[in-house]
């Protein structure tokens, strides 16, 4: 047999991990992604709330693939970065179409992750903020200070309210540490930047169609949360559903309408794959159906992980955070290589070490195993455990030092209003 | 009198420094930029060849006025940012209208700087790479990573020549840093990362209308840096001329064409302010006539400063660089208070302290009094002067921890290709 050949499509947690993990078998690797660089998601709120620049959480990608040639991998670099938007999977001639070159797979890895979901509200993709990319992350930060800016210089107290007037729609973990750190910065020595602006008249206000914020932590800390951030000046509505969203305001299911210029959307993602050449099973929120292996249904030699593909636990999905995609990226490349060896792929299986959600203000929520905690412990557990998982020693300096300079000072330093495009790939489109 | 207001537009070098110098004067003042930040224009450069972070070399103008309200400064913070862009300036009314509030004004002073000057170059509009803005530096950034992502998945060698050539229009200071900064980009570690790619088919062009480089300098400090540039690699073209460029190459006047997907145009400037009601009195360039005391000819309670004013000394232009403006704004803000306190205003005088030039590759050229000297000790000298001059000790940190990383591994850590809109006000305009 010719070395086999294995594609990996998206570098988010899980496709880099199945990447890492097969460094060493000896196979050709090609990874794939629309970015020439990996997007370290759960900082992301940092970046839109002017914390964390954005070079600090995004790595390039060909510098972690440089890495697998080191001592520590016998074999001579064999992973290959393509840097492209795959535009067609053909599963019978086992063909990946990206926008400039077809490549052929003996297996393939499909890890593309979510998107976001507008669960069909008018106006919502047109005007609301989502947070799913780095550039959208920049563009949230530009909309925040803009805001503030534009507020500092209205003589129009309606008009001036409505630009500060921030609302967040959905209280999981990502509406939770968005209200949070809106706060944070807020309260800081920001204020110092517009004296003639009255940040007291900033209203910042979260809508959860659930009669709880985290959802997927128990009721006690779902609780916490609420009665932490309604101290710090959240407005919560629970229970309550968006409408519509127009450049100016929110329109709530109970007819209520929200004068809002910055409307933050937390609230839907669904799976977001390429297309194929046959249809795939899908489960809800269009997740992809695969064995207890990770293989696709249909194609033994195809695997789905991450946010893309549905897999249960105990009876329950799992909830789509990075360490599952992690553990599920160790799964596949050991069942790929259990494969070529001629022998049987394995079930994956997730050790929950825990899970965390900060709230910000130095507050934070946790569990681990049969044990919850909440406050300073859960926060600065949080920071910590998100500090090792970054990439790159460098990195990790920076975001350390980013987060004394903020903590000790109260102060923020990143607040530049620099225009990002609104076409994620038009750089590549134009060339 | 009532408290008099004094209008500064443009928060560059000049614009900053009679900010600051008047902030201890008791009189109102307005500060108006299109940018929520100040660009240290000197390090644009280093952006563009992915060394710094463009946070770092961007300081936000709320904060720089913030500090005008320390304990050094005995009246209230009477220092006001105004975010926009000049639509007109009416001397008759004395009034400054910006896209959403009109100023009046009893005293201006126009720091709008320059612009890039195509030369009436066929094409260089819209397809060379200009350099004065920090979003135009994340551009070239953006194009550069991407000539070699492109080039390295490239299977013809017609094209990958010519994504792999960049060519500089002008041979002036920064066209000879930009070409030393993508040869010690293109030599560092930055090559592990594409495997694939044999970067010594990089062609780096420089084209330059005279007879030697840095034509500010001597001929001996100018012929040295073509032989270092030669020896790096670099061709230069001397007294040639651009007669068009295309999006895939650069035609010159003598019917030379090279292929080539990145020209970087740094071969001209012009005056850049606002429309005015009357018109004003200018030399070539487009650069304002003014009085020895930096007073506009028509308008005596209007000055003009930075790259904006035609100054001569000793019968030579000014060159426009940032000592130049920065004595300029100290000046003017003198002028400003004399004319307070019902005196006259005193001519400016420039006192120039040297020049330096940097190569890159540890070398560069520098020029005090009657002393010359090149290498090691004008490239040391170039960063400290750059260093210090910094605003800010955080963005002095970074940038000082930044360099020591680049120069000491030979590595460099930025590399996103992050999209940046092609509109520089773009979210202005959109609000």
């Amino acid at each position: 047999m010719n070395t086999p050949r294995i594609v990996i499509v998206g570098a988010g947690f899980g496709g880099l991990q199945v990447a890492q993990s097969l460094a060493n078998s000896g196979a050709d690797i090609y990874l794939i992604d629309r970015h020439n660089y990996h997007t370290f998601v759960p900082l992301l709120y940092q970046v839109a709330t002017s914390q964390l620049e954005p070079e600090y959480i995004a790595y390039p990608i060909r510098t972690i693939l440089r890495r697998f040639s080191g001592k520590r991998y016998q074999h001579k670099p064999k992973t290959r970065f393509v840097w492209g938007e795959v535009q067609r999977i053909d599963f019978a001639a086992q063909i990946v179409q990206t926008d400039d070159c077809a490549i052929a797979y003996d297996f393939l890895v499909i890890a593309t992750g979510s998107k976001t979901q507008y669960l069909g509200v008018t106006g919502a993709a047109e005007y609301a903020f989502p947070m799913r990319t780095l550039a959208e992350a920049v563009k949230l930060r530009n909309q925040i200070l803009s805001c503030l800016q534009l507020a500092s210089q209205e003589s129009d107290p309606d008009i001036r309210q409505q630009l500060l007037t921030f609302t967040i729609v959905g209280g999981g973990a990502t509406g939770v540490e968005m209200a949070g750190a809106v706060i944070e910065m807020l309260r800081g020595k920001l204020r110092q930047d517009y004296p003639t602006l009255d940040l007291k008249q900033v209203r910042l206000i979260v809508i959860h169609s659930g009669d709880r914020l985290l959802g997927e932590f128990s009721q006690k800390l779902g609780i916490y949360t609420y009665r932490k951030l309604t101290k710090l000046g959240v407005e919560i509505y629970l229970q309550s559903r968006v409408n519509q969203v127009t450049k100016t305001s929110v329109h709530l299911h109970n007819n209520e309408i929200i004068p809002s210029a910055t409307v933050i959307w937390t609230a839907g993602l669904e799976a977001n794959f390429p297309p194929t050449s046959a249809d795939i099973s899908t489960a809800k929120k269009g997740k992809l159906l695969v064995h207890p292996t990770l293989q696709l249904l249909e194609h033994p030699n195809v695997y789905a992980i991450g946010d893309l593909a549905y897999v249960e636990q105990n009876n329950t999905p799992l909830s789509g955070v990075a360490p599952e995609a992690l553990q599920q990226g160790v799964t596949v490349a050991g069942n790929i290589q259990q494969q070529l060896r001629g022998k049987s792929p394995q079930p994956f299986s997730y050790f929950n070490k825990g899970r965390l959600a900060i709230i910000g203000c130095y507050s934070g929520v946790g569990k681990i195993g049969n044990f919850e905690f909440t406050g300073f412990l859960a926060w600065l557990m949080w920071l910590a455990v998100h500090l090792v998982y970054l990439p790159g020693y460098r990195s990790r300096l920076l975001v350390l030092l980013t987060w004394l300079y903020t903590y000790l000072l109260n102060d923020r330093a990143v607040r530049l209003i620099l225009p990002i495009s609104d076409i994620e790939n038009h750089e590549r489109s134009s060339n």
